[in-house]
């Protein structure tokens, strides 16, 4: 029995990207199954030898952000590379990209040729200045309020937050569109720029609405939560943990466990405060972490990791990323499949992280560079071996 | 001339949620034109009284996450109250939630009413156990290498990066779904696990997969970027600035703007090294860096601005939210308009990040918990108001 298509089964897109956004939107799309094109330099595109690299000096980076997509090579700056790439967006109907700014390969110059286009850049700002995800982050406020309470100083998020985001925007905005069109076989033209995925979520998030109405000045916390009870406390064996109380029950069983009941309701009441409220679990932050922190000190992070787990007080114990792999999240969860990716080796891969229908579509090894260059030009715009074998010649298209 | 209907207009979502991803991800639907409603306890979820909170002690995160939504209050401990949103849910054929392990809203119970439902549950982690961003993010890895290279402990990040992508994971896969059953007639079941957006995540961005592959150990770096050339200089009054150099492009315009260009190829010599090639850039920054920082430090934030916006350098200034909300991109930008939002007041807030056929859906306002009660009972459960006012007697609904 064959399985039922996937819902994105016949879509065609073709995507000139590079680095996390856009290549991250085309690989989401491709796992939902649609036919995705990365269309990148002869060479390479800048993102192409990316850090981390295997022993073979090919790019992780790259082969985990291209997954199941096809790939062809074509020097875009000649014109007869221009025109075949072109024809393919024409042919496709879809175009994913972050190359902004080429005439050849813009709206209003494909949708003369294809009224129905989708058609999504992705660019830096709204008025057209560059960005990428580490330039953007340090505009937004964050980075000044990352980190230990004492420091001075940004502090640089690891995980590009803004480039994830905007990816995930860009394929949504896809999807609408393709929906769109199927009901009223009208094109849609996207502009999403990577700085206003930031503004956006950091006003949805309250940190910049609250600075427009209160004024109020949000100070660097450490591993606390704003207006909630939640912190880092350490093992007596030396291992980290994060706890959270979101709710009177998850906090009356930390309070519980850590035999505090008695101490937190005599400082509740010689400090006038009422813990029930969050706000002033947080406020009064400072008089209850030593009384947790105490006991938590006191104990391995065996005897924690018992004890935190008959509650339902919300915790993890940190973990490096060598951790992390080991851990059954990893090795014993559906949503990774071991793939063979060529110069890279075998390993555990995620697929989309939802499942539908109870099942995960497994992830697709990366394309190598070029691959499809000649099933795509013979497929697609109906050329011959011989056509193919000219252009490769010249210098058009890299096999 | 009225505008054309929004993509999703016509679709009818309900939302049973609290916190960040799902609120996030129905916010999304409604600003797409889905009608959405919100569906709480009386009194409120968890998070209506979350912080950041306006002076009124309404809460402006609430606020922000709930934008454009519809909202009843309705006593779901209640056999009736349960009833009535089952029923409200088999109407509307889409359900998104946080709230797990309900059998009466569960996918089999309601199926079975309406069997093209599309049903998304949003989950801590795939096993069933609870997770928040904060704990999720402590078992990823990323706090471990985030902050400076000499601090100890895990460094949390304050933008809820998980909560965030899978509230965007959660509207891709809705919109996915309801093209899907546009032309299928099929429902879709869909379960989307915090931790597996946090893993999907870290893997296809290579942190995972590098320690699988290749067994190394991502050190803590600052604000330097993993692999290139990037990090962050102080100004001679005291201003920060984050400067990357992507291409070979990038770093020569670099090194020719601070005068180091003589000083950086002796250093290249005397290395053995090859500063066209990134990876080297990134492992020598320490040679780099000196010669970088010495010319910060003797330029004024408005010199380094005027400097670097004459080259092809990526840089940005880092802001404050304070900072932030007084600048153009915020205050001149279409993503922005002037909302009035009971309880909080007016100020700008976001559309949706992308612009379509080049406008922007403006913000619309959040709901007053259980505004729309009674006419959601009204309009679609057909409801007189005497059998409406006999619910809120009851205290089963609250208007």
């Amino acid at each position: 029995m064959s399985s039922p298509p996937p819902p994105l089964a016949g879509v065609r897109i073709v995507e000139i990207s590079s680095f996390v956004a856009v290549p991250l939107a085309g690989m989401t799309l491709a796992a939902l199954g649609a036919e995705v094109i990365r269309i990148d330099p002869i060479g390479g595109a800048a993102d192409y030898h990316r850090w981390p690299l295997a022993d073979s000096g090919d790019s992780i980076y790259w082969a985990g952000l291209n997954k199941g997509k096809q790939s062809m090579a074509v020097d875009m700056r000649s014109e007869q590379g221009q025109h075949l790439v072109a024809q393919l967006i024409v042919d496709s109907s879809v175009l994913i990209t972050n190359v902004t700014g080429r005439q050849w390969h813009s709206y209003d110059t494909l949708c003369a040729q294809r009224p129905d286009l989708i058609h999504l850049e992705v660019l830096g700002r709204a008025d057209g200045a560059t960005g990428v995800d580490y330039t953007v982050n340090a505009a937004t406020g964050f980075p000044m309020v990352t980190g230990p309470a004492g420091h001075t100083g940004p502090i640089n998020h690891v995980m590009p937050v803004w480039d994830v985001s905007c990816g995930l925007y860009a394929a949504l905005s896809i999807v609408t569109a393709l929906r769109h069109r199927d009901a009223t076989g009208d094109g849609t033209a996207i502009r999403l720029p990577l700085d206003d995925v930031a503004l956006a979520t950091a006003a949805n998030l309250g940190f910049l609405t609250e600075a427009m109405v209160t004024g109020t000045h949000r100070p660097r916390l450490g591993n606390a939560i704003y207006g909630q009870y939640g912190r880092d406390f350490i093992s007596s064996d030396g291992v980290n943990f994060m706890v959270v109380a979101l709710t009177a029950r998850h906090f009356r069983d930390l309070t519980d466990l850590t035999g505090t009941a008695t101490a937190v309701a005599a400082a509740e009441e010689a400090l006038g405060a009422d813990f029930t409220d969050e706000g002033q679990r947080y406020q009064h932050r400072d008089v209850l972490d030593p009384l947790f922190a105490a006991w938590f000190r006191t104990q391995t992070a065996e005897q924690i990791t018992a004890a935190l787990s008959a509650t339902s007080v919300l915790w993890e114990r940190y973990r490096t990323f060598e951790e992390v792999i080991g851990t059954a999240r990893v090795t014993d969860n559906p949503l990774f499949t071991a793939l063979d990716q060529p110069g890279i080796g075998r390993y555990l891969a995620p697929g989309l992280p939802m499942s539908v229908d109870g099942a995960h579509t497994p992830a697709a090894a990366a394309p190598v560079l070029g691959e499809h260059t000649a099933t795509v030009l013979a497929g697609r715009l109906g050329m011959s071996s011989g056509e193919i074998a000219e252009l490769v010649e010249q210098g058009v298209v890299a096999p």
